[in-house]
């Protein structure tokens, strides 16, 4: 049941007094429940219980933390249909969609659980001593990775579930050691709070300290910003526009201690389609992007934005093939006006931009809130030379850049801002002529895909979801995957420190049996 | 031979106007040579060259990058003693301490290029493509660490050859295949520039590009400022004071790319001194702490400028022992009129809070430019509320806190900044009655001793050198040991790519023999 208040740690809490509803862009109207904003004391509360829930937290083994995670995804899919019958009401999208993202969610949840039962993702390093050493003795010293402290966790619009309240920043945190509070995105209240409740129950049964999560409404800027100013939170994850990571992100870096925001921000998700393909599979190509670029309405971080090929019959060809298919997909529904409201404007500036063409325009009526899927064309130079073009359009948008030559593609693409993903549409014998292009590309990219499409990010530990700025505001770690519970730990090391007080992971004899770097060698012995 | 020119990529240039000389601090007189600034135009044809020289460090392969370290080394031991008597001249350190910091320098460019001819440090991580499976075909993807661009390093002035031009900032950033422009530390500029030749000897020697390393001199805040704020520089090392440190990280976070910055700063380095130690071995300790607070004329970044106890007679016993044994130290050379004169006046700020009783403090002549050490003491209470005790007085100064009780002492320790190093003096049955007070420290440091000195840092995998700000600026990285590498890579995916065209380490037949992460497994098996 939808109560519309906060979780400030285990309690329900709705002291504020500015209130809000979420919105059904399939029916046009207001969702009924109506949830009130977190005030500015049941901020500093859930902080301040978070703070405290830490001590507790940063101790915790690797298997109470997988029995935690654990414990969250089988209350998500014990919430059942009317999880799924939130999502879809304050989403417009397929029941489908819901519950194969609850999938994921799930799915992300157990899998940073097997990582903690495992346990060798803390990068356990000894060197022993060497007290007869010449000309100074060594000391005992071992090194682990340690959680950083409270982390607030920003709800993305475009994934009520993968990216928001139990998604993948959320559960990285959890799993590292960090209590998490979650600003819950305005659009997806109702989602926000059932998913809260099954964290809270999942706390409760196993054992974890209250104000290991807390759940925040928010309509505004107001939460967030006083989350992030906060002394006591250590850490910050956001998806979501470039506009709202970097004003975090600024937020943070002016703090007395300036703390890591990690911001997966824009992406045009470039796809580079060289000549020898473009001829022998042009056509397929077509169909296969105007899926890519109108799937989901195009509201995935990877849609590809930016097709860019060289100038000539093939290329006219494939963008007149693009145009036809395009228009044939049925427009669909958008998440939120406002949404739809910064696509159409997003779009017409764009459009606005001199020697664009509109080569694919859907222009038939559509339901409110649903978008119309729009194809531009431009020279090479004039992207070069106008940045306003490399901007995202964040929906079913793509422009196709045509350029002279090799050289030139190799201009714009090195012209580009930093990217999620780049996308190589290649002959076989073809690449290794492209190397500077692909080079090139792959200097701007975190993720490069061979004859394939950008969206679709699979979850595995060799996923990089993250890229150059302003794809994300640190490069050096993954949003998606095992791996990303790096971004909320740092190293610590104990020198000289008895071995019954070490924590179990450093124990002379490796109590959990993890792999650890002994003496410079990879061992699971004991030492 | 020392020319006062500039290194830009391997050319020596002085296009520049501003000169300047270093400084004998032995001596109280200018060394002989002239260094000539790097003027605009030769910081943008370095940053230039740099990034020209990026595309093709990317993608040297680690035997490669070990050979062109392993070069530098052994360059570096060819300067022989031209390069120990410029060190001496320009720092007023020892002989003894100029060997010793050279064979740490050359250690640590051997252990990275160690790291590199094994290979595994890039984290490959292999999951193969299941074209059968529902409800979707799940791609082969591949991930590996690449380097992130051209490196600005800064040298540091308390150690100019293991923090400086080749020092590990420098040795981590080639060895991730990044190119390096250091901007030399002005108190040591002919050291820096015999380094620099070493280091473009190497670099010619073992076929590096042009530009893979260049050296500005620089006396202001100039060259380092165009330097961070250059769009094609990538990330930034520096070790320094706090608000050098905090100047640059701000200057970085306002570009329109933010780029991370490492700054390893000020640190305290609390020492908690136990009740049932501080009366076992109270009197050795003293003698130890002696010897620790004025060791390199205590102007080691680990140095103990905070020994935390709890009232009573064995502590005043502590004190009177410690201010005994201290004044007993002969007093040495500090690295320059500059160093002396900000610990002068650090330590008068300090001196002048009132509640601070000065138990210690050498007071007979001393020669120019050599330091006199002190000791203060204070009320736990005092130190609580006054944070200006909580600065950092870089030199062979530490201040003894008085607390009322243990829970004082954890509130002391919880109200510290982020440090370096904590030490905890302990008898053995002590040490888990006292758990919330190791808990708090652990806390706040990023390396924690067990009954030793903070002083010293070990070169190898375990250690960590940073820790929560203003330790460093970004505690998930160490400054020292072969992890620091991975301050300046990110990780970086493949999807479907053609084994033909992968880098080698992600090769199904993995031809480098490293370990990599297939499908969830560690292992060094083909794909």
């Amino acid at each position: 049941m939808i109560t519309g208040k906060n979780y400030i740690g285990n309690q329900l809490s709705a002291k504020g007094s500015k209130t809000y509803k979420t919105f059904n862009p399939q029916l046009n109207i207001n969702n009924e429940n109506v949830f009130i904003e977190a005030d500015s004391q049941e901020i500093n509360e859930a902080v301040s219980l978070a703070s405290n829930a830490f001590k507790e937290c940063r101790t915790l083994s690797g298997k109470r933390k997988a029995e935690f995670l654990s414990a969250i995804a089988d209350e998500i899919l014990a919430l059942d249909d009317e999880l799924i019958k939130i999502y879809c009401s304050e989403t417009g999208l397929p029941e489908g969609r819901a519950k194969g993202e609850r999938g994921r969610t799930v799915g992300q949840l157990r899998a940073f659980a097997e990582l903690l039962e495992e346990g060798s993702w803390v990068e356990a390093t000894i060197d022993t001593a060497q007290p007869d050493r010449q000309p100074m003795p060594k000391s005992d010293i071992r090194k682990m990775l340690v959680p950083l402290g409270p982390v607030v966790v920003f709800g993305a619009s475009n994934f009520p579930l993968a990216y928001s309240t139990a998604g993948g920043d959320t559960a990285a945190a959890l799993a590292a050691g960090c209590p998490v509070i979650v600003k819950s995105h305005p659009m997806h209240a109702g989602t926000g709070e059932l998913i809260a409740s099954a964290i809270i129950n999942a706390a409760n049964k196993t054992g974890m300290p209250n104000g290991v999560f807390s759940n925040l409404n928010s309509s505004g800027i107001e939460v967030g910003t006083q989350l992030v100013s906060h002394p006591k939170v250590k850490a910050v994850g956001f998806t979501g526009s470039i506009r709202g990571g970097r004003a975090l992100y600024d937020l943070a870096a002016k703090r007395e201690e300036p703390i890591p925001v990690f911001a997966e921000m824009g992406s045009i998700n470039p796809v580079v389609i060289l000549p020898s393909a473009l001829k022998n599979k042009g056509e397929a190509l077509a169909k296969t992007y105007a899926g890519s670029i109108t799937l989901g309405t195009g509201q995935f971080c990877t849609n590809p934005g930016l097709l860019l090929g060289i100038k000539g019959e093939e290329l006219s060809h494939f963008i007149q093939n693009l145009s036809n298919e395009i228009v044939k997909v049925e427009p669909s529904c958008m998440l939120h006006p406002n949404i739809i409201g910064a696509y159409e404007s997003n779009k017409q500036k764009a459009l606005k931009q001199p020697e664009l063409t509109v080569v694919a325009d859907y222009n038939s009526d559509v339901k409110a809130n649903y978008a119309r899927q729009t194809v531009t064309t431009v020279e090479g130079a004039t992207f070069i030379k106008n940045t306003t073009l490399h901007q995202e359009v964040f929906g079913p948008y793509s422009m196709v850049v045509q350029c002279e030559n090799a050289e030139q593609l190799e201009q714009v693409i090195s012209k580009l801002e930093g990217q999620l993903t780049g996308t190589l549409i290649a002959d076989d014998d073809e690449a290794k002529q492209y190397y500077k292009v692909i080079d090139a590309l792959q200097n701007r990219v975190g993720r490069i895909i061979y004859n394939g499409v950008p969206t679709g990010v699979e979850v595995c530990p060799s996923m990089v979801h993250g890229g150059p700025y302003p794809a994300s505001t640190d490069s050096r770690f993954t949003a998606v995957g095992i791996h990303s519970i790096k971004r909320w730990v740092r190293p610590f090391s104990y020198q000289d420190w008895p071995n019954n007080l070490l924590p179990d992971e450093l124990k002379n004899e490796n109590p959990l049996k993890i792999s650890r770097l002994v003496n410079n060698k990879q061992t699971k012995d004991v030492v």
